[in-house]
């Protein structure tokens, strides 16, 4: 069974993961910015000050962070904050990334600034299973929002759901039932349902 | 030197990219979508009907789309449009993707829609360089946004921009300036500069 720390060891391992923010424009943005230390379920990077991506993280701290290996995700949704202590939290990323020094020799580290993301939402996300598995943990106090698709009272157990939906998902019942781990979100099911006794989370 | 033609073997080869989005509250969302097809410098995906991403591009459609190979990061920001003619696109991106039958076997494939990319701008970036190397290209009638530092009328070529650039990269002469396609866009060379004439665009 996949753990906080099985997914804090890929993040660690991959290191490069896709950041992205919204711009003063209120349009996406994204690139790569390498996860640089997690500590106490605390996920630590830093970026220059002079970069567009400093600006929109001041501005609109809302981030989703993104780590793929081997076809399994993680994705990081949460809020990102500036940390004092700039020159602590610098000296320790780069100590514990010595590839950081080819880029940013010397003093030039200090141009960059240390960011944190404490509360979050972590899902990890396995296309290689069948059917596929996702898993949603809880970072700091985030408060986690369910999604996907869950089948009501009124289900008249008559299997539709269950072969319309591309990974035979649905569990047969007295009532049907999705296993929200293995749902792609695809919609078919709810589209498909000839009671439309399918909500949408 | 990186072409278009690349960048686009790039994204093919990786097939796996992140796409960002913003969604109903003016958040980044993030995920893994396959790029499916490239034609006429045009970049297709598919996305299920039920999937907040699918409500996110229709209600917002300016994406960022990331792909990273080898530290070379290939980014595209742009529109993505819903296709008309589902069925076609489904079925050519399934023929050329034969992995998405293991996903989506049989007739489910049509809950599926397909999008495409068309005007948008290409920024390659390579971080395995010294210095680090950055290329934008346009595609279809994007309009490009020129980024960074540049170095202004008053510069008195004392040399501190090239001193303290993690990088080195401005290029000493009578006035100094900065190869674009070279800078980190890290700002340092803009807070030092002792006549704050450097500019950022």
């Amino acid at each position: 069974m996949i753990t906080k720390e099985d997914c804090f060891n890929q993040l660690r391992d991959v290191i490069d993961a896709v950041l992205s923010t919204v711009d003063e424009n209120g349009n996406p943005q994204s690139r790569i910015i390498d996860i640089m230390h997690i500590e106490d379920e605390k996920i630590y990077f830093l970026t220059g000050r002079g970069k567009d991506v400093y600006r929109e993280i001041i501005n609109h701290p809302k981030v989703s962070y993104l780590s793929l290996k081997d076809n399994k995700s993680i994705r990081i949704s949460g809020e990102a904050y500036q940390l004092d202590d700039q020159k602590y939290w610098i000296d320790l990323m780069f100590d514990e990334n010595k590839f950081l020094n080819n880029v940013y020799p010397g003093e030039s580290r200090y141009i960059l600034e240390p960011f944190c993301i404490e509360n979050a939402e972590m899902e990890f996300f396995d296309l290689t299973q069948k059917p596929i598995f996702r898993k949603t943990f809880t970072l700091g106090n985030a408060k986690i929002t369910p999604k996907g698709f869950v089948i009501g009272d009124n289900c008249v157990a008559c299997g539709i759901c269950k072969g319309v939906c591309p990974q035979n998902v649905p569990v047969e019942g007295e009532k049907y039932c999705i296993p929200q781990e293995n749902c792609l979100h695809c919609g078919r099911c709810f589209e498909k349902c000839p009671m439309q006794n399918i909500e949408r989370l």
